[in-house]
């Protein structure tokens, strides 16, 4: 069975957390809006009346002849299927709550440009976008950073992993929230990763492993742009 | 086992919708804070160092010796242990992703009274509430709501329930989400109440269920107010 995303073709976005899992599992998978069936097709199925349990928005996956949506639980069912979570069932509570914690703060990173409304430019809501990116630069990302940072140092595994000995899919996630935090605030990045260094480790070795290195290096992996859920405003990031 | 719930003593807030599920199972639990304890020992826990497993932020459950964070999390625990949820893999994840549907619903209600920082007073992001009140009343309430309507509508066991033919947390959890809505926008509800007639008659549907109106009646259920969730605040709501 091949899997199909549909998600933005142009944007690496929250469907950015599915491509990573897909590609750590080595699982076959079409990015339905990037290849064969364009943007159209994915919002034709959004629109489809006859579905039992249609999406609210992408991404959303198709499991033969399941829709899966929302990303922190596409990323529990391929967690449980290709072996990116704990098997016993605290192990992958656990990892789900990291990637729902995980999943908060990247809403926050949207709002620090789209404080108003996401139907607006980015120019319409420029005035409470400083503001709110002050304080997210100031609060928030401390916070989380040091959550994870301590997240890692009290893992009875050792602090190479999120969860237990192996990689799981929050691992995946928190390398795309750090790099993605590297290309909108590297102001402020660089001085959280001194003080995170656990997180940063954690960012090079999950980039380091084969499979991820080679999506990386290859077309499929989106480059990070100023339409995306990660965008860089110098003005945002003093 | 008694459960042990550990949320803010003076709010509905997202506890909220693990209280339901509780109440709902008849599932013997303390509200810590609220109780026994007090909020101090709810900080106390949450600073705990020695936690392999720490929670980011309440609501979080003590469940034996596990510890349970993030909303959507511990109401996937509980639906499998308390039957509010399918027992197959489908319906599960189907139940859960509804729920972080909600949950995303539910932080843009949040944010429409505190669009710029959650450390900041209402008073001091005034000015930016009423822009993104303004899209979130126009533009937000009638898709998710209309979203919801829709699930209800193409549930193939019919439209009193979000998830097949038994009530789940899911239902709970809209059931809580329409009774903040009434508060906090009752201007904006009574006309998304007539374009969506299946949300409204499930909010009244688990109103009257035997345990819920028990609970709703109980002091156990806080009253809505001005620190929590929904906030009502009369110049959003025009």
């Amino acid at each position: 069975m091949r899997y199909e995303l549909y998600y933005w073709a142009s944007i690496q976005g929250r469907g950015e957390f599915v491509r990573l899992a897909l590609e750590e599992a080595a699982a076959a998978y079409v990015d339905v809006a990037r290849t064969k069936g364009g943007e159209e097709c994915m919002q034709a199925l959004l629109a489809n009346e006859g579905l039992a349990c249609p999406p609210f928005a992408p991404p959303f996956l198709k499991a033969g002849n399941r829709l899966i949506g929302q990303t922190a639980n596409i990323l529990f069912f391929l967690g449980e299927r290709h072996d990116l979570a704990p098997k016993r069932d605290a192990g992958r509570l656990w990892t789900h709550q990291l990637q729902l914690t995980l999943a908060d703060f990247i809403d926050e990173v949207h709002d620090t440009h789209h404080p108003i409304a996401s139907s607006l430019y980015y120019e319409d809501q420029r005035r409470e976008a400083k503001r709110r990116a002050a304080d997210f630069v100031a609060s928030r990302v401390p916070k989380f950073f040091g959550y994870f940072e301590r997240v890692l140092a009290s893992n009875p595994s050792g602090p190479a992993h999120l969860v237990g000995a192996r990689v799981t899919y929050a691992d995946l996630s928190l390398f795309q929230v750090v790099a993605g935090m590297q290309y909108a605030f590297p102001n402020a990045m660089a001085r959280i990763a001194r003080q995170t260094p656990k997180v940063s480790a954690l960012h090079a070795r999950v980039a380091a492993r084969p499979r991820i290195a080679a999506y990386l290096a290859s077309t499929r992996r989106l480059p990070f742009n100023q339409q995306d859920l990660f965008r860089h405003y110098a003005e945002l990031d003093r």
